[in-house]
């Protein structure tokens, strides 16, 4: 049986008999267990994991709910078409502009903004239009990778570049970029914008250098651990991190819980990759809405295929002759392909490598913070099937 | 005989004889003759034609030279590859790294963002991370204009996505917009970032709109004046009138003062684009660098075309059949174009308009401000001949 979510179903089985080994309630833990060099700090978290999920998906409703305002005034500020393009790619409307709502984004990350800024003690109005520019700068990294990719769906309707072109939906990208640091730098408190500004720029680097390296992985034949580590923390981790950093800077933190806030974002990042990662393997295509084993159909080197890769065993060497044969990948030999990596250890080592992230994610969670709300979201980003 | 440029052909041709009708003289007339509403004003900008190119020309090289550091430094923030393309790109290095200084650009924009903080009374340190901003920023448009326009040279080299492909084009493009934004927040003083933040993000998504309508007309039959020159002022016009206005902006001016030199930028950028247009029919290629009758080519629609097409005459009327005729445009049919054209009246209503924007730029200027370089700055972008 596929689960929908391997780590959750893990956790799940693990409840249920102990046929599965220890590693798979790894994330839980982490979630659970006593904050390290800071005892008692838990305690003033207000996290639940008992209905840590609910109150996350509630979050992420509340901050949708609470940027939809701020993304639709600076939509509105383009000109034909790219505004109805942009509205096309927000799930707003149809590509005529017809209001035929489509599946929204998650808003993890400015749900993220929100709650670091909750967590230093600031108002959603402090870190609205925060939480609003790193979602403008995600869609315009969806916006580009998708030409990037030449990925034909997104939510299940095509791409903006398959509706529109390539051209136009580089200038849509370029302008979502644009429009995320116009609205930072709009609505941000005065004293903190240069800082908030530099770092949503030098996100946006982290961003391409991170884009570039997953595009140059795939013609390579072998990527070490670190290599891929150090990308994920680039494509996914900068902006985890800086919404978490912009939050909390918006809510007037001083540097050492800023610092905190962006490096507990950050190993989120990585998380969320490795989750994402594990779901393209054993995720249940009818809940993920991806195709199943994409990335194995394309030969990507995931992290559980580069932990395979490495690991010197007989099916990571079966693994590694059909990543170099020339023969299409075809959906059995993918699915023979997940196997292999699992019989490797891929699937081990994704899971302890994500309770490792998580760990670094807690730890580096600033000690007077009220931190709740960012467990719950750790814990759906952990947990998450989709 | 071809002239290199037309405007500065015309002008020559006027000093020598009177055969050439009298708006060949309209650019400089409108660099000399006293300011409207402003009985004075000229006497205090220390602007002399005579010297006004030398000078435009040691300001473009200063720019070149104040700029340099904080463009290396912004571009050594980049990763491999990036950084070794982006040195490419702006003629440091060759396609592997190695020192192999190719042609720089002109540095036009960061000269008017120097010259206009200096008419406001600001040092070069004020200004300089403006100036390598918008320098950064039009780079951006250039690195992506260049794959949507499929463009295979730059300066006599191959382009960044002819040597890297689309995709890493895209993200060099992508990380210059994030390091405009970046070097800009950086640098500005403190109580004008966030103005200047805005100002710069509004100005991309103007680049943006002005670039879709620029590659939308070459589908269409027919295009307006009037849509032609919102095109201009937004793909030219937007990001010189930024320049200037960040130029004042750094220097402490006031609302008014940075509110003019904007619109002094602005119409100048609808000079620039007018006088390329011009340069593309009736410029000398060996002095261009550019391809002769480029635009007549690919038939596009710039402003001589424009108004020829609308001109309701024979020539017009011919111009129009031959835009609208399915066979190839070849470099014979591409002459005889150029020749429609001006006797269709498009080179004379182009110069007309070119010297209605030059006098509008220059009425925008500040009265209290010291214009004579700026006035400089435009003479040489209404007499360039490359």
């Amino acid at each position: 049986m596929r689960a929908s979510n391997p780590i959750k179903h893990f956790v799940g089985q693990h409840l249920q008999n102990t046929r599965r080994p220890l590693p798979a309630r790894a994330l839980v833990t982490e979630l659970e267990r006593p904050h390290t060099g800071d005892a008692g700090h838990r305690g003033q978290t207000g996290f639940d994991p008992a209905t840590g999920e609910r109150t996350a998906r509630r979050q992420l409703a509340d901050a949708r709910y609470a940027i939809e305002p701020v993304l639709r005034a600076a939509i509105a500020s383009l000109a034909e078409p790219l505004d109805r393009m942009a509205g096309y790619h927000f799930g707003w409307c149809d590509t005529t502009g017809a209001d035929a709502p489509g599946v929204q984004g998650k808003a993890l990350r400015p749900a993220l903004t929100l709650a670091a800024a909750a967590a230093c003690g600031g108002e959603v109005a402090d870190a609205v239009h925060a939480a609003a520019a790193v979602e403008l700068l995600h869609n315009f990294s969806l916006v580009h990778d998708d030409v990037m990719d030449s990925d034909d769906t997104r939510h299940g309707r095509p791409t903006v570049w398959r509706v529109w072109g390539e051209t136009n939906a580089t200038l849509l990208g370029d302008a979502l970029q644009a429009l995320a640091l116009g609205v930072l730098s709009d609505g941000v408190p005065e004293p903190v914008t240069a800082e908030a500004v530099i770092r949503l720029a030098r996100t946006t680097v982290a961003l391409c250098q991170g884009q570039y390296e997953d595009c140059a992985f795939e013609t390579r034949r072998s990527v070490s651990v670190d290599e891929y580590l150090a990308m994920a923390a680039g494509k996914t981790g900068a902006l985890l991190g800086c919404s978490c950093a912009l939050g909390a800077l918006c809510a007037g933190a001083d540097h050492r819980v800023v610092s905190g806030m962006h490096t507990f974002g950050r190993e989120l990042g990585v998380v969320f990759q490795l989750v994402d990662d594990a779901m393209d393997i054993w995720g249940d295509p009818a809940i993920t809405g991806k195709p199943a084993h994409s990335d194995l159909l394309h030969r990507k080197q995931s992290y559980p295929v580069v932990c395979a890769l490495a690991s010197d065993t007989s099916a990571g060497r079966e693994l590694a002759r059909m990543y170099q044969a020339r023969h299409p990948m075809t959906a059995s030999r993918a699915a023979r392909a997940a196997e292999l990596v699992e019989a490797a250890g891929g699937r081990q080592r994704t899971i302890a490598r994500a309770a490792t992230a998580l760990r670094s994610a807690v730890d580096a969670l600033p000690p007077d913070a009220a931190s709740g709300d960012l467990l719950a979201l750790a814990q759906l980003v952990a947990h998450r099937n989709r």
